[in-house]
């Protein structure tokens, strides 16, 4: 097979787009150019906006942070320590992925340590509240959003940047088609604009990229990042749903970025009732931590937090 | 295991509904009940109206109609013929079915044969028309459509009603949901109202009751069925979510039924822009054959025949 734009030996195929195959040179080109592509689709940030890049020492965010260091925008990268060993060393060894990564491009990282924060690392803060009972993935993923948000906020950053891929937003996507969660189906949008009680703006510039693809960026990009899955993914349901859209694609290319960029098309046609949820009006500071809440008392990082002591 | 009604042995465990087992006799007695709940639930029809119950010799649609006559509705049943032969003489056993299943109750029967009227089998119609590119499913449902309103309308009947089960829907909501085809979604409901250009209302009593729990009271209640599926039903796009939504069912008992009941209550409660497809609007009489058309020339029925001529 040969690359569509040089007629050299292609090292990709990308099924999704029918006859889409390209050489090294013009996939690398290709990615950020796609990346760019939704950036100004869905205007998500511009070229004098301050970005905090959430990395995590995996493919998707290393190669983002990379695509829009090449791209030209203004990048922080934030790294959240979560104290997960699992045998592996995982969130150390992430941490020097990240440094390694941001110093080879002169790049700047700043470090947020959950364990020395909150006196508890997320399995042991997991652990105190939900007993044993829950993975930690909930607890988790609370944090990270705290953190991500405050540390946005304090820094004076425009927009906080994730590296969510399709597959990501596919998978998420239908676990609220699942089950009809009516206000995330009507927040989930490739950009969450800012909102009241200091929500700073977030954005998913890799939103309609495969994870595949990927996959196969960071390797031509030659991109040291993290292999291992999160010790505690096994089993989790995200990883559920796209197994299922995994086969899915395998009987149908093409079928998962179908349903994630229809769901988006509908959503802009004026299926639903409201452009987005419209709880989010609701949203205030938490008295205590002073983050964003839609809780009428405090917020639910908060409660984990008081459930741990 | 004990049904929780009477302590009996149980025949059946409704895994969907948690702890629900039941005995044979209680059984036979909850499917009717729940199918009256749901009549009334979504307020399809009542005591008062004539209904016509299309069978096709199947488990659900026979099971459908034995259900409305115990429950002591008025009903009259309306089988197509369709000449679908498939090496087992597919449509020649269904009328038989249909035909004693009427006898032993005292029932009307009401048979059209398409391949009589349209001058084609489904299968010879599908092969004139789409010259063997396509399967004949979507000559079929075109062609039963048809044949169902204009059936009803001539004979003055309140309401259509098939049989369609939670599995049938929870596929057709899979396939509209995958595709986020607004019209479709908008349009899905256990009831459909009737509507300009003569379109009859349409009910589908059996659609929160699983394809199995059906099959389980076709079997207990000595109903005689055709086993067969449909000769052309192998590797259908029904069949396909079907599968994926087992398989899914497999790992979560009762995720079939949440996703279509969660779709029901997400739609009550003011997901969606608009209660139903605001194309219905546009229905009016095919100036050819009068049946209900949101086309601007002719129906695609007789679309269809113009082109098998």
């Amino acid at each position: 097979m040969k690359c569509i734009k040089c007629g050299e030996k292609a090292v990709i195929h990308l099924r999704q787009h029918n006859t889409l195959a390209l050489c090294k040179e013009d996939f690398l080109a290709w990615v950020p150019e796609q990346t760019q592509r939704f950036i100004e689709k869905y205007r998500m940030f511009g070229r004098d906006d301050r970005a905090l890049v959430a990395v995590s020492g995996g493919k998707d965010s290393l190669s983002l942070w990379d695509i829009l260091w090449r791209l030209g925008y203004s990048t922080t990268g934030l790294y959240i320590g979560l104290g997960i060993d699992g045998g592996i060393g995982y969130s150390d060894t992430s941490l020097k992925m990240c440094e390694k990564f941001a110093a080879e491009r002169g790049l700047q990282l700043q470090v947020v340590d959950a364990p020395a924060e909150y006196g508890g690392t997320i399995p042991e803060l997991s652990e105190s509240t939900h007993r044993g009972r829950k993975k930690p993935c909930a607890v988790c993923g609370l944090v990270k959003r705290h953190i991500m948000n405050r540390a946005a906020r304090e820094g004076g950053y425009d927009v906080l940047v994730t590296g969510h891929n399709l597959d990501d937003e596919a998978s998420i996507l239908m676990a609220n088609t699942l089950n009809w969660i009516s206000g995330y189906l009507l927040r989930q949008w490739p950009v969450l604009e800012a909102g009241p009680g200091g929500l700073v703006r977030k954005a998913k510039p890799l939103c309609r990229l495969y994870e595949r693809d990927m996959a196969a960026y960071a390797l031509l990009r030659g991109i040291e990042y993290v292999y291992e899955e999160c010790p505690y993914s096994h089993g989790s349901k995200s990883l559920f749903y796209k197994e299922m859209l995994n086969r899915l694609e395998a009987e149908r290319p093409g079928a998962k970025m179908s349903f994630y960029v229809a769901f988006l098309e509908a959503k802009e046609q004026g299926l639903f009732a409201s452009s987005t949820d419209p709880a989010l009006e609701r949203l205030h500071n938490c008295p205590s931590c002073g983050q964003p809440t839609t809780a009428p008392g405090g917020c639910a990082f908060c409660r984990m937090l008081a459930k741990a002591v």
